[in-house]
């Protein structure tokens, strides 16, 4: 499949780390027209020549995190925690009137602990302030999953959190495009439990010797959504 | 069914809310022996002759909370977050020895936020001291399924976390035998992320009008655990 020119384009921000590539990935395969960035030019070409190469495209660029937030109608952040803020603090006048999707991993790998409130995604708001709609989504998607062969479907849900409901539905639609069943969980603060989930899914999987521990949603009839 | 002897008992410390009752019908329905604590006899008694009269028994016994801990084997602590250090105060010496399962709502429900840590279950272990194993579970199975007809089957899965894995262990055998699903989810910090899941889950019912909103675990083979 090619990219479809109307579908929105959706730049991963810091996509060369193991999140990012699995979900730029996965949005190629059904034809949203995708820029991996990376503070290194260099870096998000090489990512975007993998996934071509993978995928047998060759509508996949590689751009610095600047060039492909200002060249992208959705911008989704899959840094790591420690690299959230100095990337935010860049990239404020490129995301003006956009959506930021954030995914960063909430967690020092080595040593998991939950982390305190605010959330990340609160704490990229108040950064970018009233003129981008952050939405919290897809930290919890296992890399190891969204990487796997692309015809076997992925298992898990999306929580998504954010303050304005009709950026959290356009992300909705991205998550289902790729099989993921998304569920509104309430505003940015919230994120803070989406985002400590990812220490407790590393000791799940440490502890029953797994890579794709991931959440279902139960109990909900989405039809009943007014 | 009548309570089996080979079964430990258990209490339900503060069991006169909503979580309390729906834990303590199902465990007495599969054959546990309950004792229903609260501050005040009679209320623990009004809900003892409740339950009783709902499943056909005479065993529930309504007790004060502090008689109600020294006459069971493991005891469940079902109080809202505003009384939970209260009450541990109160039972430090009657809990010596047992497994303490801490399954409080950390949340206010008029205003649902998560909480920051310590969770509730580490403050819980800080008071009592290491001679009481705790550990935190239960504390998003809804009311309102537990309530529900009890040939309902429950469909969600309860993450447990403590810092002592045989404690744990003991406390899966009491989620399973209601149905549960029992997953190992880390240290008792990661409580914390477990009791915040309660401000994501009402507002996740709040969004699609539901009641029973929770989760289940995907993507781990318990039976790779070694």
């Amino acid at each position: 499949m090619t990219s479809n020119q109307s579908l929105p384009t959706i730049a991963i921000l810091g996509g060369t780390g193991k999140e990012g590539p699995g979900l730029a990935m996965r949005w190629a395969n059904v034809g949203y027209p995708i820029i991996i960035g990376s503070r290194k030019t260099e870096k998000a070409q090489a990512i975007a020549a993998e996934l071509n190469a993978k995928l047998n495209l060759d509508s996949i660029l590689g751009l610095q995190n600047s060039a492909a937030a200002l060249s992208a109608e959705i911008c989704v952040l899959t840094v790591v925690h420690t690299a959230h803020q100095a990337a935010l603090d860049g990239l404020i006048q490129e995301l003006k009137g956009k959506i930021l999707v954030d995914a960063t991993a909430r967690v020092d790998f080595r040593q998991p602990t939950p982390p305190s409130p605010p959330s990340a995604a609160r704490i990229a708001q108040n950064i970018l302030g009233d003129d981008v709609r952050v939405v919290a989504a897809f930290q919890n998607v296992p890399a190891a999953a969204l990487r796997k062969n692309l015809d076997q479907p992925l298992d898990e849900d999306v929580l998504i959190c954010a303050d304005d409901l009709s950026a959290m539905e356009e992300v909705a639609v991205l998550a289902e495009s790729i099989g993921l069943e998304a569920y509104f969980a309430g505003d940015l603060d919230n994120a803070i439990v989406v985002e400590g989930m990812t220490s407790l899914l590393i000791s799940m999987n440490k502890h029953y010797k797994s890579r794709t521990g991931s959440i279902h949603v139960t109990g909900i009839e989405k039809d009943s959504d007014s």
